[in-house]
């Protein structure tokens, strides 16, 4: 709504298209086109582009049967307030039912009007410090935007690097290379060796060697006991 | 890491204090201090003003115990690949635990080098859009910071607008002078009501009505009956 300044509009664009959004409504933004809006924008100039120029709230909410005000205060005029996190799951319900919604953005200085609220029917505010509130409005679409992607993700696996796990007859091997190499080193007295070989043991099993791994401290060992004064037998 | 524009540095500032993040780490910046930094920090300037600039990542991670590299894209070289909100319970267990933990960011173009990311424990990636997967770095900082703090509230209640609640017996007899005006008005025929009541009752039933709206209710049920053609008993 009202947009100041141009940049944030592309800030905001290039927020949007991160997260997998597209359909930006701008209600009488005060420069628009603009090329500070095309150089915040980065690699979201399509979103731009494609950026619906409306003359009211109400022209740009034609079509969607939920609009949800942003607001860094709350505001008793609305009748229930929620977190990004809270508000998240009713959006996509309503997305996922193939109906349109709406999140609404003010001013970078004055927000959202009263009477701009009242079109709205949620009031949606991200739970900042109370020492310092205003997020910055690309900063606020970013957040919101992150906050439906992550909902909409889901428990989504993660996927982990994979490495080919060592067997662990290789893994043993290494240790009794290792136990070796110490005792070559002069490191490990093999007539009082102490909790020398369990503590590096407890080390090495944190994480699942792998096949690679092995063999790459296996031929560090292979050096270092090639200046060993000791000897292998 | 190396940050090109000072507005970024700025306006990651404003990102971390609006999520109760103080603590700012600049690495070799381009352009530090900057009166760019100082507009886009708007009222974090503070933050600025306590920013640590350090020579290299290690100065700046001494002190940490854990330091998770932040990068769009997964790299082979790191041991953990994390989302912001697999990360969020570890980064917090840690704080609570009095020690430190560090997120890096790269530069704006280049990000985090291998050398850098070496130095981290895990792999922080904002699950962005495979289309367009680059946030603005200080769009990237607020989703971390938002993400930090949302877990950090936890569950906590976020209350909803306090109305008085209408006794049932005031909304009893909204919804008896409301039959009766719509009769007055013509609207309903006592005769053959149909199903307009219990249809009025189930709209206003899933809202709680309070008192004051009850009255405003019925103020306006009795200017209805004022022009209304028919007659109240």
């Amino acid at each position: 709504m009202r947009t100041s300044h141009p940049g944030n509009i592309g800030a905001a664009a290039r927020a949007m298209k991160t997260m997998g959004l597209h359909r930006l409504y701008l209600v009488n933004p005060a420069r628009f086109p603009d090329p500070q809006a095309d150089a915040m924008a980065s690699g979201a100039g399509d979103v731009l582009a494609s950026a619906q120029v409306c003359g009211s709230l109400a022209e740009a909410l034609s079509g969607a049967v939920l609009a949800c005000g942003t607001s860094t205060r709350k505001r008793e005029i609305m009748a229930r307030w929620l977190t990004p996190e809270q508000a998240a799951p009713e959006l996509l319900a309503e997305a996922a039912a193939g109906r349109e919604t709406a999140l609404v953005f003010g001013n970078e200085t004055y927000g959202l009007s009263n009477a701009e609220l009242g079109q709205c029917q949620a009031l949606l505010t991200i739970p900042a410090s109370a020492a310092y509130s205003s997020l910055n409005l690309a900063a606020a679409v970013q957040v919101l935007s992150y906050e439906l992607r992550r909902q909409a993700l889901g428990a989504a696996v993660w996927p982990q690097p994979v490495l080919e796990a060592a067997d662990l007859l290789e893994v043993e091997r290494f240790y009794a290379d290792l136990e070796r190499t110490l005792a070559a080193l002069g490191f490990l007295d093999p007539a009082s060796p102490k909790r020398l070989m369990p503590k590096l043991r407890r080390l090495f099993s944190r994480t699942r060697l792998a096949r690679e791994e092995i063999n790459i401290l296996r031929g560090i060992l292979s050096s270092a006991v090639a200046h060993a004064p000791g000897k292998i037998d």
